[in-house]
């Protein structure tokens, strides 16, 4: 069934509007290209709102926000609002810094969000409202676990339902759920934690699935989280001795490129709770 | 004959400054050193001028333009202008917003370029004054193919006429034109599409070429389109199962990395109208 | 006795804050998860107190610089200061333009730096207190040779007493003292200078290692430029025909993911003068 919704970015081409950190970016548009969208970048306030316009999707990520890019970001949400596009916020590094925390509750507040995704230390912090987290990565003592499974589900559930949205809570075990029916998923590596930005692709990734199956927005959500986590196993399996992070990095992307609905359908590991 | 060209930025290792979009900027830098010449980013309105000034050429892309950086286009366009560097213009987006139309008109008008460098989508808007295209990629029905090329080639032709500057034109098939001769170049692989920037390191790359052959700026200029399309044909000769578009692109860079004058005199692909 | 800097990195995860450009900034991020730390990017001046505060040292990277962004490392360092942390200077192209000097020398002035790592080119200009360079790579006029080796010495050797922090100095040889003790290097390859940013990923990974062996900043400055080296040596040794700039980056990240103790152990090619 997941399979399907690879299938639809191919088929559609969804253009994706990213308003995305310079960290990571370069990765995002490959993702892109190679999940079969087409990436556009654009962050100044009187340059967004037009090219969010000519696009089927918006991925607002605020790993290295500033003053103007979150002008940007709020200016480009409501006119995607108002053309009924996709709109996915990556809060990166909420918890680490007011600004950011801020930034991420302000956007949830002023924007419809199709979906958040983050890892468990931003979400917990967006649902208390302020928090700490350690930089850009989940806190251990945050870790889903399969021990941990059964709470951690029921809190992004209780919190997907009151952010009004899809929750995708992306770590050792992925959580997707819309607070009705979440996806637990077990894809991925834990060597994906080594690259820069996996979390960030997999925003622009899903950003492109859900402009292209917004019938269906929670398992193309779902679907996006499963192909960036068995491309994550794709990639590793080709890796030769002496190859590292760098490496990986393209494996994974050229797994992206290489991934149809039957390989999806095939190697997507998950349960529905 | 086109072979020298490389030779050329070789043998004077010509310092290249890039006011250019965040997306694809290491690929830009990466493939400048590739070729032999050395990049300097620098996009601030203080520090423009003088960064030009010891700079033999200068790359303009408008890919993630802002209000800052449009000052520093402008800017270091004129120093460069007074120096008598050679100046290229890469248009990304142009029809897809006002801004960005209208940045391209302005630097057009305000400075005298030596090469405009972009899709047939955004050189139509600029024939035009105005336009729309989709996002950054050239829209499918502005394709110059076998059937549109004689057309293409006359129209391509007045616009470098009216710009008063050499005008490229890359897609399936490239032309490179100052008005007068038109080179018709098959090079290239339609995969490269599907990696980001590859127009963007063309226009650093180019750059390179013109500021190390002012002499022959039409024959440079094709030269470096060959050579782009050359390496795309390479790297893909390289390219082994389960590769894709992440690998490519690398492949693409060590491809100019290795070519020699024999290698792009021989490989090279063109006719001239 | 230098191998043991890279175990330290590995076994404290320090989080590293980076204010750089954002030509190499991807691989600045890849460089430090690789050698076992992990790394944040902020660069606006509101953002930067908290981010830096959760951190264990700050590299600051003056490559694409802005009114914005000069703030912001002048706001970071400063907290960083009060906190004890590491905090290193990389002046990209100092001597290049007054802006990049000038934003150097005041870095220097209002920050207590622990490490300055640039290019003898920049260095000479800091130590001039004004400059010309050739872009951002070391002039060949200032070339570190056997030939010149002794006098370098004395100069860098000269320049850390009197910038009150320790200076690595790199290039075909590598010089790193604290103005008592200088390692002299002769680890890398001279084709790392065709990879855009191998310079800014080593402060990026010198950074990583200086916060995690605090007593031992000269060791750990060393050690990282040994590191950087070997893995230059290292990935040079894994590249295949046909293979350029942009492989050979993806090795040298892969070399240090790889890189224990005993390897840098045995690899690291230094003298003490």
């Amino acid at each position: 069934m997941l399979g399907t919704y690879i299938e639809n970015v191919r088929n559609t081409v969804p253009l994706v509007h990213n308003i995305t950190n310079y960290v990571t970016v370069n990765d995002v548009a490959n993702i892109i290209l190679a999940c079969g969208g087409s990436p556009i970048m654009s962050d100044e306030p009187e340059d967004v709102e037009e090219i969010t316009a000519i696009c089927g999707g918006l991925n607002i990520n605020i790993g290295t926000l500033n003053a103007r890019t979150v002008k940007s970001m709020l200016a480009a949400g409501k006119r995607a609002n108002e053309l009924g596009h996709a709109v996915l916020l990556d809060p990166v590094g909420a918890g680490a810094s007011r600004l950011r925390t801020n930034t991420a509750l302000k956007l949830m507040d002023e924007l419809k969000l199709d979906v958040i995704r983050g890892n468990i230390s931003e979400v917990k912090t967006l649902a208390r409202g302020s928090g700490t987290t350690k930089g850009v990565d989940a806190d251990v003592a945050d870790t889903v676990t399969e021990e941990t499974l059964d709470s951690a589900v029921d809190f992004v559930k209780a919190f997907a339902k009151k952010a009004g949205c899809i929750a995708a809570v992306t770590g050792a075990i992925d959580l997707v759920t819309d607070g009705e029916t979440c996806f637990v998923i077990r894809n991925g590596r834990p060597e994906m934690g080594r690259i820069t930005g996996t979390g960030c692709q997999l925003s622009g990734m899903m950003t492109a699935f859900l402009a292209a199956g917004p019938e269906h927005k929670l398992e193309a959500a779902a679907a996006a989280v499963c192909a960036m986590g068995l491309a994550g196993e794709i990639g590793w399996s080709r890796m030769q001795e002496g190859d590292g992070n760098a490496t990986y990095r393209n494996r994974i992307i050229d797994a992206i490129y290489h991934m149809d609905a039957e390989t999806l359908e095939r190697g997507a590991r998950y349960e529905i709770k």
